[in-house]
């Protein structure tokens, strides 16, 4: 099964390149689904993201149990990751993370709209999870599965969800698009405050240049696109 | 006495996380009561944090002076840490730093509240200690009994006290804990301070949530809340 | 032809340099004007500018053909390039970035004016090019002769236009002098911003003051001027 | 003659410090005045400071010419630190940098003044040095004796003066000390901007605090005050 092991070698490195980035801190998770089971997700047992390595994968079912590796301590918001690939069956990878810039958006009622083209992903709207409207839950942890189906049901068809006074969660068809919408969320986030500091109007990136952009982006073949910040990032945890 | 060992151990590697994550630079100290000696606390030795090694650690008595180890010249603010060990038997930890993004909200009366649930620690309130106000100071510095009790008196029982044009203190019930709160004060300060770009009405934590967060934490085990954070601190200044 | 070989590895470096300054990240490229054939430059294949080798660079005509090398994956935007040497004759290195802190200046139309001498190439001007606005344009990407030359318009005899949503290209008459306009544009646009803080009137740079200091760095020696920086930035890159 | 080499290691050893510190990039420079000679100057040739090595250091007259050592190429500035030590005998280290964070205060009317205790060497005022003001300047650097006399005017009996749009000059009793001011110049600059973004009227440092922490400064032994910093700097520059 090598198409397997190269998903969980990504899983590995997408850890560590989203603690390079500082998009994770101590805080944080990867996931994605089984490649041969759709009802199966992988992600790490409850360590450090930059601290991952391959046998530390566990394999869980939609409700959050694991089915196979050794019984370890999970992460308690493990229902944020079920709940989605229970729900959007588009979405092969998720990230859920602490990125410093998205908090000020998820606070106040300020929209999160893409001013760079590389944070098209944002242009469908970047909803906001309130866990205090939230009759299920009991503080802001996605700590079960009725938290994360609100969660999820906050999401809806977008990418990328904010959640009030905590980071966010990301989704992607695979785990290198989904650390690219990750990074690139917040970087639109940090130059988005930046430009609100000129005080005037702001002009946002248009619907027809993003749906062009990501056309181009399934056309693309190695090096380009992506896979070309991929190898970069491979690049940068290697040394 | 392993569990000296271990504490002291902690301590040393409280002064270099604290150090590596720009909490402290060459100024700035962290101490630990001493666990069988409830009048005694273990402090270093005056100099920066980051070059703190065990043999620097020095036992000294709530008037601030050495009672073991070689003498050698001590923190000119060691008062901080002597009067909060008297005042506050929850205490077991004192962290002094010159935490950069304080120092607006100690120098304005803008009020530093929690935007992030890792900041909880300063839901119940964060009071500014203004030497100016002081009878006992001539300058900002904590530097006698006097002015140790005055900031005490401020800190209350909180967490966290401001010092106007100079930084903060922060204490907890072990160090870990301490050097959490203390990098989260300082994450949450620099995002609120983002989220005033926006210039919107901000939703802050909520007692309720924080509540139940610590509970959260009290039944944490290995490699859960604050530990998972350790860890990683811990690889991060072994690099 | 040592010429030849002393300026791809400046090139080379260039791509590192500004790798280093994050000024790129996985996208931007750089290129210069072939010594020797005016209607050709040498631009790196399709990779991330970090990890450009000599081996990579290739050899393009103005229509953004490989006129030597190996067949390789080329940059969707060496229009840029192509357009910039057929219409500046006087212009020998072109770099495009997605240089973060102009990004509030393209999305906005709040002038970006130069404040610090080291950025006296904006003096001129420095105009937007919106993408939006280009007939030829179906997204925010120069990826084609047509856009190509709507943004050499724009850029007319200046030395950066903004692209909006996307970042910036600086020209520049070699190579070393157009890596120190890149790194000192992006950092005039930061201390521009962070000038606005203070919400008062600001003084520009002055003509007069940029065209003596321009005077004086055509008379610049070794180690002085552009070639003090460059040295330092070999050290860099070289640690 | 051991006074000499040690201060002329310390002289090195700024210059790394400045750069680490990114007080300095490529340009800048420190000096410090001959300890047997008043009327001669220590800098180095004119290389970047973070290339500095003692074998650069140059002796100079007050005229800016060298008096020992090898012809070479110095630092077209070098008129700065001239005309300081001819006017202020006090000063015995001098340091010309474009630390960032003071140019919004050099190219708007907003007086930079202290906030935080390190920055007591603020207290006294940060005049400003406006090249256009100057009958003398036909630019904004300082590359005449009449320049740098009209600069010294400027600064007159206090510790930094601006110079807008270019940066700042910093001196002091020693190179030491110089090197804490510059640093804490920079960080008083940048904690005072970001206090802007709350709006708020601001308490700033307290002239008779200033006063008693100068006077505790004297009193400092090997390891207190600006001494421990030094050692800190030290490492972190062995690193």
């Amino acid at each position: 099964m090598p198409e397997l092991q190269q998903l969980i070698e990504d899983l590995v490195a997408a850890n560590h390149i989203l603690y390079r980035h500082e998009i994770v801190d101590g805080y944080g998770h990867a996931s994605i689904r089984h490649p041969g089971k759709p009802d199966r997700f992988l992600i790490a047992a409850a360590i450090a993201p930059g601290r991952v390595r391959a046998d530390d994968i566990l394999e869980l079912d939609l409700d959050g149990n694991i089915v196979s590796g050794t019984k370890r301590p999970v992460y308690l918001e493990r229902f944020i990751h079920a709940e989605v690939y229970r729900a959007r069956p588009d979405v092969n990878a998720v990230i859920h993370s602490h990125s410093p810039t998205v908090i000020p958006f998820g606070v106040t009622d300020f929209p999160l709209r893409p001013i760079i083209n590389q944070a098209s992903c944002l242009q469908s709207g970047v909803p906001v999870y309130n866990s205090r409207l939230v009759p299920e839950s009991t503080n802001v942890l996605v700590d079960s599965p009725a938290t994360g189906r609100a969660l999820v049901a906050k999401l809806a068809e977008h990418s990328v969800v904010l959640m009030r006074g905590h980071g966010n969660t990301v989704v992607a068809p695979d785990i290198r698009d989904a650390v690219a919408r990750a990074i690139y969320t917040e970087r639109n986030a940090k130059l988005l405050l930046q430009t609100l500091a000129l005080n005037r109007p702001i002009e946002y990136l248009d619907p027809a240049e993003v749906e062009t952009k990501n056309t181009g982006r399934q056309q693309s073949g190695p090096n380009l696109g992506v896979e070309r910040l991929w190898q970069m990032w491979l690049d940068e945890i290697a040394a």
